[in-house]
C-alpha cells in the first residue's frame, strides 16, 4: 500500500515470519526479555537505552524543557504516506516542536494484542527508527505490555517526549494578541482523508496520501531566524477549526481568516463533499498554524519555504480584535461567517 | 471493595452518574474539550498544566535527569490496595526513583473505550491525583484517546515521567561488583496476589492487598545519608526472580540469596501453593531491592526501616562472583539451586 510496505523487511533473526504476540511477551520473563533485546534494543540502540533500566539517565541542559505524549490507535496500522510508527514520532515531536522546543529524547510504551503479528510490530519499529533519526530525537526508554486478544487493536503505541527551550519566546497561546497574522505551512486535510480512504469498507480509493511529516526542522530555523513567534499549533484532530479555536478560546480574541487563502488539494476537497465533511476540521499530521506580529510575516514565510513541509506556506487571515474568543471566515462568495468549534463527532478515528 | 471506593465521590457539575464515553471523547471536537476542561484540568491543576499547549513548557536545573514510561492495562480497574490510577502513578515514580532520582514531572495518555462509566474515570483520576501529590509529582501534560467498543478494557493509562538526578552515582546494573549485598524492602508477593484475588471468576478469596506505594522517598533518603547505591530494581512484572536474573546478566555477576531471609505474608505464600506459583516470581508495586557495598548495610537498612514501605527491609544475599552470570538460591532445607528467569507465561496478566 506504501511505498514502505513494498520494500523487503530483512526478518530479525530470533523471530519466525509467522510469530504472533502470546501473552508472556507482557511476562516480565524471558519471553518479554527477547523481544526487547532482539527487537525494541537493537532497533533504537543507543548510549542511553543500553544501560537496560527502570529509567534512562540524561544529560539536559539547563534551562526549560517541553515535554509532552500522546497515544495512537489510528486503524489501519500502515496507510498510505505513514505507518502508527511514524505517526508515533513524528507527532510527539511535532508537539514539542509546537513549544519551538529542540526535541531530544522519546519515550515509547507498546500494547500489543495477543495475536498480533511480529512481522507487523517489526515493521512498525523499524518506522519509528526511521522517523527517530529523521527528526533527530532518540529513543532512550520503553515499555511493552500485552492484552488478551480482541481487547486492543493490533498495537497502540503512546510515545512522550522531552525537548530543550533554547530560546526565551513565550510561545503559547495566551501570547497571541491583537494584530497578529495567522500563518499556515500548508494545504489541508491529507492525512484525515488518506486514513478513511485506506479504512476497509469505504467504497472509494484515492491516491491522497499522509502529510505525515516532522516540523521541528522548520520551526527551529524560524527561532533562529529570530521571528516572534507567538504561538504555534499542529493542526491535527480537529483540524485547523479547532487549533484557531481554542487559541482564541485561550487568548480571548477574534481571530479572522480568509477560506481563499486556504489551500486544499482538489481530491481532498471532492472526497470531503463526497462524505460531508468540512475539510478546515479534518486532521493533518504534517501542518501548523502559527501567529506572528505583522512585522515578521515576510520574514517568517521566507524562513518556512525553505522547508519541503513548508514549500506552500501562507498569511490567512489576523487577530482582528481582543475580549471576545470567536473565528470567522470569510467565504469564498464573501459572506463572513462563525466558524464553531466541531462537536468532535463527524469523523471517523484517525490518530 | 477498596476503601477508597467506599468514600462517596462528589460529582463533577457537567457530567451525569450515568454518562458513558463516546467516540466524540477523543474527537478533538468540544465534546473532548470539555472533557479535558471539566475533568483533567481540574483535577491535575497546577501551573504548567494551565497553557493548554501541545507541550508543558518546563524549569529544569541543569545535570542529569531521568526519564522513563510505563503503559497500565491492569484488571480489575480497582483492587484492594489500589486501583489504576494509583499504579500508573506510584508505577512511573518508582521507576524514576531507581535511578535515583528525584520525581518531577509526569504525563498521562489516556486510551478510554467506547461506553466506559464517566463515573469510574473520574474515580480513577482522583486517585491519580491523591498519588501524585503523595509522590510530589505534577502531572503537566496529557492525551485521551478513545477506541471503539471491544477495542480496550474500560481505561489503559500510560505514564511517562522525569526526574532531576541530584547525585553523583551511576545506580544502574553495570554498576554492580563483588562484594555487593543485596537488599529488599519487605514482604513479597501482595500486589500479584491482590489482583488475582480480586479478578472475577477466581474461585478464592483472600484479604491480601496491594503493596502499590511510591518509593521514591526512601530512595532519596537513601542517596542523602550517604549511602553507596550501586543498582535499585522495583520488584515489578517477573518479580524478584527477573530483577535478580535481569542484573546478574547485564553485570555479569553471580548472585546468592537466601529464601529464609524473604519475607512472605502466610496468606501470599498460601494462595501461591494453592495456584502453583513461585512467589519470587510474583510481582510487586512497592518493594525494591538494592545492591549496596558490604560497608554500607547497616546504614541502608537504617534508613530504609525508618519508611513504612520500607520497614521490613532486609539483607537476602550477596554477590558472589564476577564473570558468570547466575542467580542461586539456598532454599529452606539448606540446598542451593539456580533460579531460573521464568518464561514469562504463568502468571494471568496483573499489571
Amino acid at each position: 500500500m506504501t511505498e514502505f510496505l513494498n520494500c523487503p523487511i530483512p526478518f530479525h533473526t530470533g523471530f519466525s515470519a509467522q510469530e504472533k504476540i502470546v501473552m508472556a511477551h507482557g511476562g516480565g520473563g524471558r519471553t518479554m526479555q527477547k523481544l526487547i533485546q532482539e527487537l525494541f534494543a537493537k532497533e533504537f540502540t543507543n548510549e542511553f537505552l543500553s544501560n537496560e533500566h527502570d529509567s534512562a539517565q540524561l544529560p539536559m541542559p539547563s534551562g526549560r524543557i517541553a515535554f509532552t505524549t500522546d497515544s495512537y490507535v489510528v486503524n489501519p496500522l500502515f496507510f498510505p504516506g505513514g505507518d502508527i510508527g511514524r505517526l508515533a514520532v513524528f507527532g510527539t515531536v511535532n508537539d514539542l516542536a509546537m513549544s519551538g522546543a529542540r526535541p531530544q529524547y522519546l519515550s515509547a510504551g507498546f500494547i500489543l494484542e495477543e495475536g498480533f503479528s511480529i512481522e507487523s510490530l517489526i515493521k512498525v519499529v523499524r518506522s519509528m527508527k526511521i522517523a527517530a533519526d529523521l527528526s533527530g530525537v532518540k529513543i532512550v526508554t520503553g515499555d511493552t505490555k500485552v492484552v488478551e486478544k480482541g481487547k486492543g487493536d493490533g498495537v497502540y503505541i503512546n510515545t512522550a517526549g522531552v525537548g530543550v527551550i533554547e530560546h526565551s519566546l513565550k510561545i503559547e497561546p495566551s501570547s497571541v494578541c491583537v494584530g497578529d497574522r495567522v500563518l499556515i505551512s500548508g494545504d489541508l486535510g491529507r492525512h484525515g482523508i488518506a486514513i478513511m480512504a485506506a479504512r476497509s469498507g469505504l467504497q472509494f480509493e484515492t491516491t491522497i496520501r499522509s502529510d505525515c511529516a516532522p516540523l521541528s526542522p522548520m520551526v527551529l530555523a524560524l527561532v533562529e531566524a529570530g521571528v516572534q513567534i507567538h504561538c504555534l499549533r499542529d493542526l491535527t484532530r480537529g483540524g485547523l477549526v479547532s487549533a484557531l479555536n481554542e487559541i482564541s478560546q485561550k487568548a480571548r480574541v477574534e481571530i479572522k481568516i480568509r477560506e481563499s487563502a486556504v489551500s486544499v488539494l482538489a481530491e481532498v476537497r471532492g472526497t470531503c463533499e463526497m462524505l460531508g465533511l468540512d475539510v478546515l476540521s479534518v486532521a493533518n499530521e504534517g501542518r501548523l498554524v502559527a501567529f506572528v506580529p505583522e512585522s515578521d510575516v515576510e520574514r517568517a514565510l521566507q524562513v518556512m519555504k525553505r522547508f519541503e513541509v513548508g514549500e506552500q506556506s501562507c498569511e490567512i487571515g489576523a487577530v482582528e480584535s481582543g475580549g471576545r474568543s470567536r473565528v470567522l471566515i470569510e467565504g469564498l462568495i464573501g459572506v463572513t461567517r462563525v466558524l464553531d468549534m466541531p462537536s468532535g463527532e463527524q469523523l471517523p478515528r484517525i490518530c
